[in-house]
């Protein structure tokens, strides 16, 4: 598959491109959307989601770009770290607030499988909740 | 294993649950503490490294549990989601927040495999960083 | 490591690789064989093992590839996405399917991310089969 | 966090429930519905991407659930393993055709390894694509 | 599905589960194997492939089943995590090895997100080789 | 951000890069540390617990060295599964044991499924531990 661009795109693909443009106030759309355009309901449906999902509520935009970066790196995603570490830097995540993201995943990571590990008995107060 | 309890446990080990009970204000350590005590170099090593890394900083603390979180409903590890789940939800987690953190982990894992399943190609733009 | 060419395999690595070229008509083995063989025990028995699984059987080769190609997408595994991909798109996986099962798969991984978030318990009905 | 039962629920959430059990042609919704409906718009949306997605297309819908639970046992998503293994069997999957989903799933996950590994150079023929 | 004993299974079915006691020099096989038993060839491909691959070679037994409940312990495999680490301790396995080997699974999967979240270029004395 | 060579960093950084080259018998450091070095803290922290964790212990350095990279192939992370490979090797990995690694690396990711697909019950034996 490859890259569908604005020009060679369908009027419904193309509606889909200019919202994406228009809310994020960018010229032109990143290659995941057009590689998803090569199945249109997936990219409409994938559009809608996230920019519902990602839209600015009880949490700000700049935590919700953090999480969705944390999860990027514990997939091992290449394309998604560097779209969404893009993403949280534009919403203002300084080089501090990166050094300690990273140290968080790092840490929830090797925890994790030392809980795994141990088979750690869920304690009785975490369950009553 | 079985969890060690700080009557049962050696100086070395009470000393680590001492500073993470005043750290946290709490009576009594939790389960995961309990059992990596049956490795004291294990037990201290990860509480001092997850004391520094989770005190506040640059990222304040609700964020770093809600990224601790993320990263752990990412990894499929219940004993974790319902500690740091906890941790959150002290540390102020509202259901609202809650409830959007879940919504950007789950788009976050989706758009994860959209982005392998279509070998997205990194826009220039992305490496030039 | 390097990958093994028939000129320079063995007699043992060259038998296989001929029932591989002979079982899927092809000219010559992929990288992925080229590679094993330099473990020529784990050369043979994955590709006795790959042999007898991916035969038509009770499920049929296209959506055997594709339930192949959906496990590769969600463990992130560039070389077997290729690959699979390709070997699907031989079985006859026509654009539609493909986007169809991109779709499913990234549906899969956000509502299992989902369940873990939520820690959905197990209705009484489907413990019961 | 509790599920959330028809009776108990809003006007909005009861209608996404009357939806899903109108869709399946069930008498309630499983659990995964109740507690996502603790966040109603994820429970909405949630509920309109899997309906669409999940519906008959270029993939038939047994194809589809075999997927998922494809992508859910190489996740280790027990709740999800339990629902769409019922959604597979009430969509006709046979005995032998779990027995062969289960065998590729494996081998797939063990030759994402091997391939990881081996640090296979991609084919030029499957980069050609 | 459900397990199935010796007593109820095809000849088939028990000459494997024959082996296995003999090889392990055990009474009964395990639970693994008496639900595997439900499709008789990956019952008995999945006993030939690990009875060749964890048998004592250029590496020791007590090593491989390290090994295997490290993989274990990083995928989150319940029942894995218990079964290799009951093998490795009756491989011999010391409480020290056993602390250990959890300390440096954590640290790898610790490590592994900070070269993914760092985007860490290979260095060109690693692709050397 | 880019790697920080020693000539350009903190003398902080340069001490922990010191640490690293005389533990290690190296000339430089690798590409990791110089990454983690745009967070000092989390530079220092991760070197002092590798230190300590991978350290010769109950278990021996290379043991440790093949652990490591089987979490790295099991989490598909290229420069972990190339660095790692490398310090295995250094420790005395030869041929045939990196050979016997793989193929119990794949096998384990192979039977975690099979015992997540199976939903596989734990034996009473295994619990009792």
């Amino acid at each position: 598959m490859k890259p569908i661009d604005h020009a060679d795109a369908t009027p419904e693909v193309q509606a889909v491109y200019d919202d994406i443009q228009q809310t994020r106030g960018v010229p032109d759309v990143n290659n995941f959307w057009k590689m998803a355009a090569n199945h249109p309901a997936t990219l409409r449906r994938t559009w809608d989601s996230l920019k519902e999902v990602m839209a600015p509520g009880a949490v700000d935009v700049l935590t919700k770009e953090m999480i969705f970066l944390a999860v990027s790196i514990t997939n091992g995603c290449t394309y998604c770290i560097r779209s969404h570490e893009a993403a949280a830097r534009k919403a203002g995540m300084s080089d501090a607030q990166h050094g300690e993201l990273l140290a968080v995943v790092g840490m929830a990571n090797e925890t994790n499988r030392l809980a795994n590990g141990y088979q750690v008995p869920v304690d009785a107060a975490l369950l009553d909740r």
